[in-house]
């Protein structure tokens, strides 16, 4: 299913805020729109925010009262400005933006019609894709599940995480759709919840057997012999880790202790070879997403509150991450640099 | 300040299930209404559990009809039953029913009134014994404890987890008593949120710095350096682990990977060495714990649910054991057995 459409002048995608009670499309005309979306997390999922970018741009081009293309091109800029500044962390929010914006800059000798035109189709090459991306990242991911497998994961890097099929769970619909006889934990994954909200909804939606855990639970699933494998997604993967949903690296040590195998299933628009994790800047979101649970407050007035929303796993504790053209493991991660040929 | 208190018939404790955004104090005249108390956690804390078991007992000897002493010790036993099954894991809720039991069985002499007297003269004995005891471990564990140092805690191993001032609170007390500039760390404890609501409502009352995370945060925290020390309670300790809250397990092999000593602080009467892990049932709590925070649905409807209540920390992740009488560490772990002279 796809979780990002273009139709007539404007963006439409799931609230994945009101999920799993509600299912709402949000309909998005502006630019202003889609920024809030993606800051309230309304649109989330690394893959998704590349495509969400991308169709912002196309967003503010047909919006734009430029006359020329210099002046379209200026107000491509400002909006790449506007969408890259609502999550510092994933890494596809930026490359999305600097794509499209590049392929502008490059197409600058067409009229403003056929600019603003060519930054739709770059935004909808974009999804499709990051879509045909993730079938790919199922394929050879499904290589490493065993029939039987019972496999945890973090967060949600599903359907709803990409424009269609999800990374993780692409991984598990390929696996499951090749008849392996396998299950999945759910870490609900606070603050926000994705796992409980959207994974579990997903899983549940395509009939695969899926049990729900609080984060706390998942070392004592692996100490029971419950757990086979980990598979996660990626928000960005640089020389010497893996930036993902807080609670990712937790997982990951706690896999290596009980020796499961802990994957990444990622598009490689997802990697920044030219950065290590100390030079990633980690969104601090606000307090309130830890003392309240949707309406319900949790904790007293007034207090001290750390919310980072996202950690970095140091690739010494991954088996491998799973792409559109293979699995990456520590024989390549030795390499990975500027200049890894990806 | 205490916790659970006996006056003209009724028992006065704190509903732990309100705070921290309403202080009610519930008054229990009842066996029935104590048990349904302990089932829903409007009291919890392996220590409290204690306590309120005896004076279960208490209320129990004086809604008796008993014309006789045999009447009145079978009435007891009865209570003995139902306050037991209220939770299989915390052993303190056995010991002090047990304690109790053996007491009046042994009081066999004594007139119906009498005996009625000495149930509740033991109660208030427990009570008093347990306030004295988390002093006691206040003072061993603020040895542990450097000026500066930054500790995690789990659950609430709080005043609210006692009779008086808590085992682990009780540490960071006795440390901050002592002009050590501490602060601590808590994880809001999934499902049921003692962390948040008990361990950040407590410090904050006291004017002890503490910063509130989810559970998942804790590898994350402690990768950034910030975390000296991990202190928590336990439920109950047997020759090779200790059980504790949901999540400490993980916490635990979190702790060992990155360094950081882990204690427990918990008085003598919380260990059962005639058993080993394998032999102690992990209570198995209600699925809507999970699915819900408070009156909000955090995930679709009917669907799996994993919920145990504790789980079990091996000793070899162990630093040190704080009790009443001083710290159990390594050397005497390799020693717990039944003949173990505590």
């Amino acid at each position: 299913m796809r979780m990002i459409k273009w139709e007539n002048g404007a963006v439409f995608t799931p609230d994945q805020t009101r999920l799993p009670l509600e299912e709402v499309t949000l309909k998005l005309t502006t630019v202003e729109q889609m920024a809030e979306a993606i800051k309230s997390l309304q649109i989330r999922g690394a893959p998704l925010l590349g495509a969400a970018a991308a169709f912002g741009l196309a967003l503010g081009a047909y919006n734009s009262k430029a006359q020329s293309v210099s002046e379209l091109l200026a107000d491509l800029d400002a909006v790449g400005v506007t969408i890259k500044e609502q999550r510092p962390t994933a890494v596809n929010l930026f490359w999305a933006t600097d794509r499209v914006l590049n392929m502008a800059h490059a197409y600058g000798g067409f009229s403003v019609d056929e600019l603003r035109a060519a930054v739709l189709v770059e935004a909808q090459r974009i999804a499709d894709e990051d879509a045909a991306q993730n079938y790919a990242i199922g394929k050879y991911g499904a290589e490493i599940i065993d029939d039987g497998d019972t496999i945890l994961t973090h967060c949600n890097a599903g359907e709803l995480a990409t424009v269609e099929y999800g990374t993780a769970l692409g991984v598990i619909r390929s696996a499951w759709a090749q008849g392996k006889k396998i299950k999945v934990i759910a870490d609900e994954t606070r603050p926000l919840l994705q796992g409980a909200r959207l994974t579990v909804f997903e899983l549940q939606r395509d009939g695969i057997p899926v049990t729900l855990i609080t984060d706390n639970m998942a070392g004592y699933a692996m100490s029971k012999g419950l757990i086979d494998k980990v598979i996660v997604g990626a928000d960005r993967i640089v020389q010497d880790a893996v930036f993902n949903k807080i609670g990712t690296y937790s997982v990951a040590i706690l896999a290596h202790e009980h020796n499961i195998p802990f994957y990444v299933a990622a598009p490689k628009s997802t990697f920044d070879l030219t950065r290590k994790a100390t030079d990633v800047t980690i969104e601090e979101r606000k307090p309130d997403e830890v003392t309240h649970i949707g309406c319900q407050q949790t904790a007293p007035n007034n207090i001290n509150v750390m919310n980072p929303a996202f950690d970095a796993t140091p690739l010494k504790y991954v088996a491998g991450i799973i792409t559109e053209t293979g699995i990456y493991t520590q024989e390549h991660f030795q390499k990975f640099n500027p200049t890894f040929p990806l």
